[in-house]
């Protein structure tokens, strides 16, 4: 790695906030009931239009199975999304499967009450945990980081034409620097191209672990936007993969989308960390809505 | 597509099985038995080693989701491998969420008995269902299909140096033809490049549907050969998109890793039609044994 930026923490705040103690971490709190359950309250502070983003929900029900199931960290969870879970009570049910020497499975939901007292389902997920750090250190691949300029000089949500609160109310919980190759659609002009690239990182400067992972994955705007499509673009289902522990500081993430048919496409990301290493991949399918 | 393989059947056989009515249909079946459990026994046909094979076994639970849930086809499937599946019979249970208006999900566990009679689990299935036919044509596609010579080029089971016979069960079981370019492993001298290209086709020339698409996306030997590893590569999780209705004849599958690390790979696959259309999309996180 040549690129070298400052975490942006440094950039503006003397104490940055640290893994345990930080706005992810009381965000995606969950507080165990009864065996297996959890109960959570969802702040807005992570929707965008009503609904809460899928990537902050994932970590939400990650961070449950990380307390049901034998080992700590997250290597393969998918989710579908059934209904669009609005900020406010929820509960989480997980099941575990009898765990293994390595790795441990198990499914989750996620519901919400109605004002009239039913519940309803927001999303399944399905995962299996192990242990990063007991992981050997090999590595052997072929895959490469994508290339984007420098933290500081990529745009934020600062540099929102509308002005730094214009986004969404998650825009603000996250530092979100665009490729300005791959930003086109913000100023009309999207490239046609199926790929947005970013850094990212936590807005109170929190380093990266395996659970801001599974927000990192879902947390770029839509490759649609890049395809010159408008519109909502629902996640159906997500997959993501945990490779390693990441390095602190930013991560670099891109998105790509090479098959939209049928009114479906699929988002693949990969994210990597300050160290050159691939410490997440995912992929989803997704909806295309058109305005 | 230039490309205009005959169908397998039509090289041996005048009389082709056809959907409904073929090996596949019969060693995939399911008989329900109360709302949302199914029973089935599944054949020593398609073992590889001791164990079933990882497609054929989402196969026989996406048969089981096919008929639990209100929409007909896979769009989007995950398995999680807990234990190995013998042949023998088995159980699937299913869990419907209420569907909506055009995809309905739905959780499936499948469970064996062991000799003192107690259940073990050999995987956990999370699904999302809708009804291909029911999409718009539309396809704006990045993706180009893979290389390949033609079928009738591509060496087979016949073609075994150890004669005819001495693949595993499964490969009787299938029309497999590998790219002799990529099948570099099975004679000692691997390519060190972390990809496999194959058509593949039903041995007794059934077309194919998206069930057999998800034992299409598990079917070719694990990329981890063509990196120059031998021993077992267990899948922990697989994850296939069903994006369209194969059209009939072999299709063209392409699987890739990219990153080897920790002693996890991650192997992605792609399926293409006669008719040149991206019509599944996989990935699995696996796991590297080395002898």
């Amino acid at each position: 790695m040549t690129q070298a930026p400052q975490a942006p923490g440094a950039l503006r705040a003397t104490s940055r906030a640290t893994i345990g103690d930080s706005e992810f971490d009381r965000d995606t709190r969950v507080e165990r009931r009864e065996a297996g359950h959890y109960a959570a309250d969802l702040p807005a502070g992570w929707a965008i239009g009503d609904a809460l983003n899928g990537g902050y929900l994932l970590a939400v029900v990650g961070r449950a199975l990380g307390d049901a199931l034998a080992h700590p960290d997250p290597f393969t969870v998918t989710a579908h999304y059934l209904t669009a879970t609005r900020p406010g009570p929820a509960l989480v049910r997980t099941d575990a499967a009898p765990p293994g020497r390595t790795l441990s499975a198990g499914s989750a939901t996620l519901v919400q009450r109605e004002p009239d007292g039913t519940e309803t389902e927001r999303l399944r997920v399905l995962a299996t945990y192990g242990d990063l750090a007991a992981l050997p250190g090999d590595v052997r691949t072929s895959a490469e980081p994508p290339v984007l300029p420098p933290f500081e000089q990529c745009p934020g949500a600062k540099d929102h034409p509308g002005g730094p609160e214009a986004g969404p109310p998650i825009a603000g919980r996250l530092d979100l620097r665009l490729d300005p190759a791959t930003a086109g659609w913000a100023l009309g002009a999207p490239s046609g191209r199926g790929e947005i690239r970013a850094w990212f990182a936590l807005a109170d400067g929190r380093d990266l672990d395996p659970l801001a992972l599974l927000l990192a994955v879902d947390a770029l705007p839509p490759t649609a936007f890049e395809l010159g499509l408008s519109g909502w673009v629902p996640t159906v289902e997500l997959t993501a993969h945990v490779r390693c522990h990441p390095a602190p500081g930013p991560v670099r993430v891109a998105i790509t989308t090479r098959n939209l048919a049928g009114g479906f496409l699929e988002e693949d990301a990969e994210v990597w960390d300050s160290a050159g290493r691939l410490c997440a991949q995912s992929r989803q399918l997704a909806r295309v809505l058109t305005r």
